[in-house]
């Protein structure tokens, strides 16, 4: 069956959504909370059916866990259900305002997109995180889980409908899509409903986007992150900052991939560092100038300064300055989260601003780039594209903006 | 010869003009406006070389008009440099900040692109107008001009890399491409280098950008905009209206295309408009119902309410409502602009929030979507997109942004 029926019902139903009051968008979400404490052994249930399909298939522990729900899981959900209830409407609000030359009176107002078509992994908690943030802005949304998740997604989907048809608002402003592969082809070519897609995934969905998408798209990009260490920093706070961003939680964006250490310190640096990362047996992979401070180190090859491990894994490179860092930084970063440890004033002032990243930090740890740590009060993901949102993406990033002129029958000359 | 080198360069300037002061940049168009007055007469000289070569293969009186420069269109070109000059900085804006609970400090702080690819119509003056906007939002430019514009363009070129000289900025911040046909295409891929892509130009180029372009771009793309008049309209003001939108510069993509009228006025209003419209011999395109309300009108075939005429031709549709007028611009309009004439609070109110434009107007011709009517002190194209930017471009459009966060050694716990 073609999709298209769902883009219609998705497209009436978004004008109807973006009209809908502040009031009847917060009912929605409040009604959404209650329904998912009531319903939680519906969606248990289906998520069993997941799981078990998942271990027959032969899925990986990794893989389950992440599939998995819980009654824990489930209140977390919830929580974060009414957290977005009380974020403020990022739908029309005035952004500018003038009265013209000849008596026009102009308003910048911000607006919903209309459509969002969303792909993302076999993850049941992101069908909520995604519909409650499209509800609040405004905007329907066509999601395309992971085959693997489809019960639950189901279960999930059906709740979120129960509490729209209970707040009077349109049922298919929250659509499953079907979860099968050739829909991202379908939903990637309908321009003519779909206004915005976000691709959350592997490199290879985000390259299957980039190619096909007829559609703007919002990407979460791979996050090869960069701490530089400075020749006046601080070793010892160094040390913690390192090891905080590489190995706090290794599989996240945000994580670094990379260490840079000023050739004055790093006789000094490299062998403290090492002490501390093989409490979580880093695996270093140093560039010649680094190896010979490392113990345990191997001599890095050329890829490994542009691969994300997302792993207890790191490259380490030695450069003469801070300017030698900084564009070492712009030719192998992705442009997601770096940082400079450094006391030196003028370096960091150069790091912040010649750095082309989303986030660029002085003296901490880049594992603070996340839509909640940067108060956003949500998340949809970390942009790092230059284009519409930079870095972590949540309510406003889901909105764009029209001009709305009030006039008296003004005409040009 | 490859353009590689080109791009380089860009780039590497790019990164120097990215960290230039206002005063800087204000300092390159001062010089900029000095040395096109000086040397007006090579202007003028490479523009004949363009005239007659264009006379040799034919182009027709208006292709020839917009290739033309003379001592006014140049004094107006000085003009515009030193208006952009007068305009405030959009770079280093800081458009949030907060303090996080860990004490981060962060802000969110607007940033150039860095390297932008214009591709544009055999107009010179848009040579100009494209690098002051570029400039002063600290963006280097690639310029990829019309073929038969290339002396024009190549001399302009030329005095603004000597303005750049003087200003101790660095020349290849603004580069003239081969303007062969294969260097777009060569352009559109050239992901490492380039952030952005303006194409300027017919729907045959957008489409190609639009298929082709691996960077970003910003399309300004076709205007088929409409007037609604309801039944509670000023009848004699609206006629004035629609005749200003259609008739006083139809070439233009705020000019509309189709007027959308409220059954129970059409009897009384269509006539009077006819008349008027009459004064510029306007061909009307008419549905069954409105037609038999003119005199000189067609009956309009299907695709007639969804072409950019462009010229003293205009479709016309009666309506139910001022819902039925809503709905049909949503489905035939190119969401660029649309203005309801109306006295109806209720009506007009309706139709501001639910026409999915650019711009949408209340009693007031669609004339003034246009970024120097808008107070934005220039334009670079009208988007009709909802991505990154909505409706007329100009400085702030040109910037993206990037979060600074300054610490004292915080990691995430």
């Amino acid at each position: 069956m073609s999709l298209k029926a769902n883009f219609i019902q998705a497209k009436k139903a978004s004008q109807i959504l973006a009209q809908a009051s502040t009031k009847q968008k917060n009912l929605v979400l409040k009604i959404l909370a209650q329904e998912l404490k009531k319903q939680t052994k519906e969606i248990l249930k289906a998520n069993q059916q997941d799981l078990l399909a998942g271990k027959k298939i032969g899925l990986n522990e990794a893989f389950l866990d992440r599939l998995e729900l819980n009654k824990n899981r489930i209140n977390g959900i919830i929580e974060s259900v009414q957290q977005v209830q009380k974020l403020s409407d990022p739908v029309n609000q005035v952004l500018e305002k003038r009265i013209l030359y000849n008596g026009l009176k102009l308003k910048k107002v911000s607006v919903p997109f209309g459509v969002i078509g969303v792909i993302y992994e076999s993850r049941p908690n992101v069908t909520i995180d995604v519909a409650i943030l499209c509800l609040k802005s405004g905007n329907a949304c066509l999601l395309k889980g992971g085959p693997e998740a489809n019960y639950s997604n189901q279960a999930l989907t059906k709740i979120i409908q129960t509490a729209l048809r209970k707040a009077k608002l349109p049922v298919p402003a929250v659509q499953s899509l079907n979860p099968e592969k050739k829909t991202v082809a379908e939903l990637l070519q309908a321009k003519q409903f779909v206004d915005l897609i976000i691709p959350r995934g592997g490199p290879g969905l985000i390259k299957f986007v980039e190619e096909n998408s007829k559609i703007p798209f919002l990407a979460a990009g791979a996050g090869i992150c960069h701490i530089f260490v400075d020749d006046s920093a601080d070793l010892k706070n160094a040390v913690e900052i390192v090891f905080n961003a590489k190995c706090q939680r290794p599989s996240v964006c945000n994580a670094i991939e990379c260490v840079i250490v000023h050739e004055k310190i790093a006789g000094k640096f490299l062998p403290l560092m090492e002490q501390k990362l093989l409490e979580k047996t880093t695996e270093l992979l140093a560039d010649k100038k680094s190896l010979k401070f490392l113990k345990t180190g191997a001599l890095a090859q050329a890829k490994d300064f542009d691969t994300e491990f997302l792993d207890y894994k790191m490259a380490v490179k030695t450069v003469q300055d801070y300017q030698e860092a900084i564009e070492f930084i712009n030719q192998h970063g992705t442009k997601h989260s770096e940082s400079i440890l450094s006391k030196n004033k003028k370096h960091i002032q150069a790091f912040l601003r010649q750095v082309d990243s989303a986030a660029v930090y002085a003296n901490s740890s880049t594992r603070f780039t996340d839509g909640f740590e940067f108060g956003l009060g949500a998340e949809i993901g970390i942009s790092t594209s230059k284009f519409h949102a930079r870095g972590p993406m949540a309510l406003k990033e889901l909105t764009t903006y029209k001009y709305v002129i009030e006039g008296k029958g003004q005409i040009r000359n």
